[in-house]
């Protein structure tokens, strides 16, 4: 077997919506398809992949680099051992030559949108979802059936209408959500206690209510606002320091005894080993959000899993960024901790394939073979003639 | 005066070179011209910005993002007091708005090119060259006419001569350069001795030489490496550990009592900071090697000055990477320590524009207006036709 094509499209978001460090009005995001020669029910096998959010689409990357390489690699040194199928780790290894070690930004983007695609196309060769080839591979314990998941949303909005954002939270509970991340920082701080209070009136118990500080927050602004939502006993807050502040990092888990989360703006094994070293975070509390697809996919992410087992965390504590399929997938095949969901499903980025149900705060895991981008139509229409 | 356009190209290196990291077969790199309506001897002023080489071509995200947001500016707001030339730090954050913290690599390396081409246009609209601008704004006592430079090569061939090698640096000392830095730790101990002894055979002392293991090295090799060239009391070791792991960084300094030099795989002030907080390095003789053009351009250049300086660390333990035209003039106009220069002027990223004379281990500094890609022929051949 072996891959005949790369194609990929890099397509607007059209979303008008704020965090505390930037705004979407602009974004992109890329898809591709990774296209074999393999046949399942007489169409041959294309693998899909797509951007997590934010960081801006990576298909000219991957048109320039990336897939270049991996195409002009003789086609069996990219396969498993079987011959029947691809071999993630190889193919990675053929598009990261030459790759100087360091400046873990895009580059880890492009890599991992191209590692999604193969593999979904791995899993669709197998005929198993992926998150059931990953736990056969890598996984512990009996296969799951449904894993934690948790909604987010609550970004700022033109209107800044605080009623519309309680609207929004208990709208995911009626999902069946039971925890929420909301945005927070991006606004005067009597502003932000308004928002918490209101959406604190609609939960059950303050425990499930995340905050989101996007890291956009001057350290003393950071405190100040710890200092202030530390009554109330949230589930966590995320991001308080800039991503790769370690040394604030450190000062302010020594400050706040409620939950810390952060790390989806590190983008590699090594930025992964210099924050469990310096960040002064606690195993026993906090939670880790690398991004899988932004962070050169799951064979990184696997060096990342290894490395936060080897500093004394457990996989409960990965909370993985990105609230779309392939995350899913990699938290109930490697047992992590929880999954994060846009919980908004008329957004290209927003809910699961369908299928999918949310209920007492757990996703059910896709039963269709491959990742199952297929089924989240308004988002695999970005896809749409990639492939004829 | 306004931005009328911002055209880039990628092209490719065509050397066929290696390190201890990578092969440079495939190397590529940009060029990106800066087009303004400001006239200058009856043609328009134009800025120009080439790569660093080493991390491939930026020319894709530029095109993409940032290139886009500088042009979509209102024109105003990219002026200087004067309002008759272009203010770089507001370009800058006009190409970075909507980015989110950390992720620093490629971005920073676009954000660099367009950076220098805008500080080519910035110079030769005041008519002076570029290391003239910045002392006048940024620089330290009286203007230097020279500045000291090493000369960077022996990297590993195809044929690995060793006589070649030992030519290669004769013919450095011929050209004026008094210190010299080649490649090691890409080959077995036992050869890299031998090419360090016939090097040394060459040069009147060995702290002239330096040796660039390129971050490649597993950190117990990189220990016995250092113990074996420890006797030689050379000029620097160049990346010993790899470039994010700062604690085998603080372990090596501890072991090896002669100067390291590392930083050229940083990109970002946020990483800057935490090499020098936990990376061991020791502000009496270790020398920082970032790469201006790599790591956002002179805004951000000055940001890590200014947090080498906040650590206690002078200018002149500043060596920055790339031999390029750019980096000469950003060492005589901020004072830093030492230029770097790929020595083979045939090369397109070897030597500086014509004019440029070294001598005793100094280069002269340019006196045309701008940086001067215009007088190295065969680097700016790249850029030819972007502007008509």
């Amino acid at each position: 077997m072996r891959i005949v094509d790369i194609r990929q499209r890099t397509f607007p978001l059209n979303v008008a919506i704020a965090n505390a460090a930037i705004s979407f009005d602009d974004m992109t995001a890329s898809a591709v398809a990774v296209v074999t020669d393999v046949v399942r029910n007489g169409k041959a096998v294309v693998g899909y992949g797509f951007d997590s959010v934010g960081r801006y689409g990576h298909g000219g990357l991957l048109a320039e680099r990336f897939a270049p390489r991996v195409l002009a690699a003789d086609p069996a040194s990219l396969l498993d051992d079987s011959g029947r199928n691809l071999d993630p780790d190889k193919v990675w290894a053929a598009a990261m030559q030459n790759e100087k070690p360091a400046g873990h930004g895009e580059r880890s983007g492009a890599i991992g949108l191209l590692d999604t695609a193969v593999w979904d196309a791995v899993a669709k060769i197998e005929d198993r979802p992926l998150w059931r080839v990953l736990h056969q591979r890598y996984g512990r314990g009996p296969a799951p059936t449904t894993v934690p998941v948790y909604g987010s949303g609550g970004h700022y909005r033109p209107d800044g209408d605080i009623r519309t954002l309680a609207d929004e939270v208990k709208a995911m509970l009626g999902q069946g959500y039971a925890r929420v991340k909301i945005k927070a920082g991006g606004a005067p701080l009597v502003e932000d206690r308004r928002r918490i209070e209101a959406v604190l009136k609609v939960l059950p118990s303050p425990d499930r209510l995340a905050l989101d500080l996007n890291g956009a927050l001057a350290p003393a602004v950071a405190e100040t606002f710890l200092d202030t939502v530390a009554p109330y006993g949230l589930g966590w807050v995320e991001e308080p320091a800039p991503p790769l502040d370690f040394a604030t990092s450190a000062r302010l888990a020594e400050r706040y005894s409620h939950p810390i989360a952060t790390g989806e703006n590190l983008f590699a094994a090594d930025e992964v080993k210099n924050l469990l070293r310096y960040g002064g975070l606690r195993p026993d509390r906090d939670l880790l959000q690398f991004d899988i697809a932004l962070a050169y996919g799951i064979p990184e992410y696997r060096r990342i899993v290894a490395a936060v087992e080897a500093a004394g965390w457990t996989r409960a504590r990965l909370y993985p960024h990105a609230g779309h399929a392939l995350a899913l997938h990699v938290v109930g095949g490697l047992g992590l901790g929880c999954a994060e969901a846009g919980a908004d499903q008329s957004k290209m980025f927003g809910g699961f394939p369908a299928g999918v149900t949310i209920a007492d705060g757990r996703a059910s895991l896709p039963d269709t073979p491959g990742i199952g981008f297929e089924r989240k139509a308004n988002l695999f229409a970005m896809a749409a003639g990639l492939v004829e």
